[in-house]
């Protein structure tokens, strides 16, 4: 199959002097930026040691002096690397150096070398009578599972001489290529020595990819297994755009395709909004948040306002439903941040791989396709009413009822035109401006019959592309196909925006879809009125955007629209520009 | 929710002697068929026994005794409606005779009565003792423990002088309502006593509705809890077509419309083929099956050809894939039925709800999106290319290769153009003519650059339904959005089949949708050309197209495209042709 095939493609570039050899690793790419730099794999975690003879009594000693020789290496390498970093990888850092400095771990490490175990061994056991302890603690306790683990790994291979686990330790920048990179390995990722990050699984909302967003790393994911043949330290292009990692590229070019990237970058580190064409065809730019901080966070940024304030994060660890009050403080801390500014409320959308334990009861054979986001308020609907009481009451609080019209409620997973009624409805009684998230097929194709009852609609992108092409979207074998550039995914864009044109109806687009800035021209030249994303995706999006005109971004549509497959749309946009 | 809403709604009808109240609960029409009787509810499985005191010594040989007695009265009752039936059936009661009679079962519970437990309590512990044991040796005994645990409910519920739980006996014929079916229910069926089949759970592809369609009795699933309303009983109109339960209904008028749907019943009856409507508008109906047997019985309806032939479900129970010439024998089964007629073959659709054991290993998050159906091709070539060989095998062997023209082959789960080019070519490579599925929301709107590579298409509309509404077809809670009247759905179904027109190819539809006969008219009327559903199904499908004319399936379907939900549209598309 063509489209999946991840076998390097060589250029030959003939040159008087020499042949060089350019082979190029396509993934899925994430994070935009260009990077030249030798790279540098995750090191394996050690397999854990085994039972083995007794050691002899005269060795055991020496075996114990050995530990704690190792947990001095791994402590003090740790602590050092604590004090060139702030904020949480140092607490993450530090906490570590306190687990492998543990008195009563070290104490039953002791007592069993004394016994006759080696003490790899014994450093296995006492380190699974801890978590054990841990997790039968619970809460806060069993969150340390994973730092006793990698304590556990660490010293392990230190006491085999075997490399440190995880990420290694670099002095210059490096690119990192992983199978996939855990939680674990990502709270310390220094930005400064770790340039990119490429690995072979993965999706756009990966772990991996979430991380990478979050840090501004350039990043690619689901090269496929062909990024193994990569070698430790050679030196790579990757283009976290394109979604390609180079290697054998002359050193001249790759540093001057760095360079460009570079001037784009500064490009848009200077670019402060509002975003338009360049022929002056304005188009909002939101962010999505989740709290206070995050609204506070996006209102210092380019972003006009809020475009998708997830509600259900707020109470993802709450067992009981919050009051209506409660509820009301949390969404007038949102409010606050963007006083003037538009701000989209989505109402909880609970359920599937986000589960609030206070409305999810039920194991679901398939909890994507179940009972989640406004469905849980058919058997429910005080819950939901609750949910509009709050926010009403917020708008009251954060004296935003004047300036109401730039507040807007939208409910998740609407399916079919009644349920589009019914919400509005009962947020109309409450005089809430009403909309509903496309991002269930049915939504897109109904569109315009759902707009006779909605104020707006907002297309949820990752959402849309996973049911459209019947996709896990956390499924990494399944990335070829959960990308939003899928030709099938952007007729339904189309179709609601020609709905949204016929009914006068704003169509805004949230989702990984408008992090994109070629895709943003793209979204753009359908018809959507407004991008939200990630805060610290909006000013490249805002710069691209005012660098094309209206009349591109229409090309760049009907080009992608027209393509056969996700890679020969996002080519085929990207040529109407030169890319 | 005016969609979702159950609460029977009432019709007053004025007369000069009395006011007659007439409800009508509404639910999925499954099994079509107008039926006037009495109802019979499902009765409860007892609650089961807690330890109690011990039974004063004296008392405990007349506490065994009656434990003798309650059993000789099940096992007796059994035995008696063993009689009464013949195969499978027979099979089943018998084999619960035999534990209810068994002795070391007996000797248990003698045992702990001995002790001073009451029968009840020892027959629960027996009875879990012996469930243990039966898991533990796994194979068919494990397969025993519903009938074990049947056994104990009806052996307590006798000791308690409550009714038998299950389906109860009755002499004359009766609307069974239910909460919803198990397996163990419906073996002893009696389609001559229960007459209509009523749930309050439950989809159109829940096990309720599979059955009721093997037995062809008229049947209504989730009506929601509204049903509970109808007293044991109380005489019902039940119409399987309209999805309709009417309690209220006047004698004459329910014994009126019973007659009609009986004269309708015998018109499809003298229905002999081939489709077309009254003004001679061919469409091929052709049967789903899944191996020789179903096929030897499409064969003697009024099936043309096959247009499904389900190869996964052939091979459900092997945990080794079978070999190329083991294929083709069960594949040349097949093709023997119909030596003249058409056979389209669906490669493996393994995944999801229907594992096959030698190609599913990985546990997912959400089956139904995961890696299912042609995408375990993708990891697997050689597993595809060998069933394809294993086709072009059994085309020889069953001497159809001059008639090749008439066997077309299939994928599951086409998401992409890509895919559809790729298995194309895989199926010219062996002189196959082929196809796919449009089953993934994807597919229809990519439909027609797919057909520049495909012979064909099927649409799938039970797996179409579900992505576009992104709702489990197998939840019973989400019946309500499951529905293939979806105008959205049929908006798909739309696109490809104007796709079909432009490039010339033929659209099939193959699912539930076939089956019904008024949406038979409207899949013609959007310029299906073929319907395949289960053989019982297809005569009253021919015989309602026979009665309309093209341009009259042409009003019905822009009726229904043209409604807000799936309720409308099957009013709506009903309405043109005076339902």
């Amino acid at each position: 199959m063509t489209e999946t095939d991840n076998t390097p493609s060589t250029t030959v570039m003939a040159d008087t002097e020499m042949i060089e050899m350019v082979e190029v690793i396509k993934g899925k790419p994430v994070v935009p930026g260009v990077v030249y730099a030798p790279v540098t794999w995750v090191t394996a975690r050690p397999a854990l040691p085994e039972p083995t003879e007794t050691v002899a009594e005269d060795r055991r000693d020496a075996e114990y002096e050995a530990f704690t020789a190792a947990v001095e290496t791994v402590s003090g390498r740790l602590a050092a690397r604590a004090e060139h970093v702030d904020g949480h990888a140092r607490q993450v850092l530090e906490a570590t150096v306190a687990i492998a400095r543990d008195r009563a771990w070290a104490r039953k490490v002791k007592k069993s070398v004394a016994a006759g175990q080696t003490n790899q061994y014994a450093v296995r056991q006492a380190t699974e009578d801890f978590i054990g302890m841990f997790l039968k603690a619970g809460g806060v306790m069993a969150e340390r599972v994973t730092d006793l683990a990698d304590v556990r790994d660490r010293v392990i291979a230190e006491l085999r001489g075997d490399p440190e686990p995880g990420i290694p330790q670099v002095d210059t920048p490096h690119v990192l290529l992983a199978d996939d990179l855990a939680p674990a390995d990502t709270a310390t990722l220094d930005p400064s020595l770790i340039v990119a990050v490429v690995t072979e699984k993965g999706g756009a909302t990966s772990h991996t990819a979430i991380i990478a967003r979050q840090l501004d790393i350039p990043c690619v994911v689901a090269t496929g297994p062909t990024l193994r043949s990569v070698a430790q330290d050679a030196p790579v292009v990757v283009d976290g755009g394109l979604g390609t990692v180079e290697t054998g590229v002359d050193a001249d070019e790759a540093t001057r395709r760095v360079a460009d990237a570079a001037a784009l970058a500064e490009k848009v580190r200077a670019w402060t909004g509002p975003a338009q064409t360049s022929d002056g065809q304005r188009v909002q730019l939101l962010a999505n948040v989740q709290d206070g901080a995050t609204a506070r966070q996006a209102a210092e940024s380019v972003a006009e306002g809020i475009g998708l304030f997830r509600t259900e994060l707020c109470f993802l660890s709450e067992t009981e439903e919050p009051t209506v009050d409660e509820q009301a403080e949390k969404y007038a801390e949102v409010f606050r941040a963007f006083p003037e500014g538009k701000v989209v409320v989505r109402t909880l959308d609970a359920g599937s791989d986000k589960p609030v334990p206070f409305v999810n009861a039920e194991d679901e054979e398939n909890p994507a396709l179940g009972v989640r986001g406004l469905r849980i308020a058919r058997g429910n609907q005080e819950l939901l009413e609750r949910q509009l009481d709050g926010i009403a009451l917020a708008l009251e609080m954060s004296g935003r009822t004047a300036a109401s019209a730039h507040t807007w409620v939208m409910a998740p997973m609407v399916a079919t035109v009644y349920e589009a009624k019914w919400f509005a409805e009962l947020c109309h009684d409450r005089g809430l401006t009403a909309g509903a998230m496309i991002e269930v097929p049915a939504a897109a194709l109904m569109a315009e019959k759902m707009m006779s009852y909605l104020d707006f609609v907002s297309i949820g992108t990752n959402d849309l592309t996973q049911y459209t092409m019947a996709a896990d979207r956390l499924s990494s074998s399944l990335a070829y196909l959960t990308d939003p550039w899928q030709p099938a995914v952007l007729h339904l864009v189309h179709t609601t925006c020609r709905a949204g044109s016929v009914t006068r109806t704003a169509v805004g687009v949230c989702g990984e879809a408008a992090a994109d800035p070629v895709l943003a021209c793209v979204l753009t030249g359908l018809g959507v009125n407004s991008l939200s994303a990630a805060t610290p995706a909006l000013a490249a999006v805002g710069a691209r955007l005012g660098d094309v005109d209206f009349v591109t971004c229409r090309e760049m549509a009907a080009a992608a629209l027209n393509a056969e497959g996700a890679e020969e749309a996002r080519a085929a946009a990207g040529a109407v520009i030169g890319l």
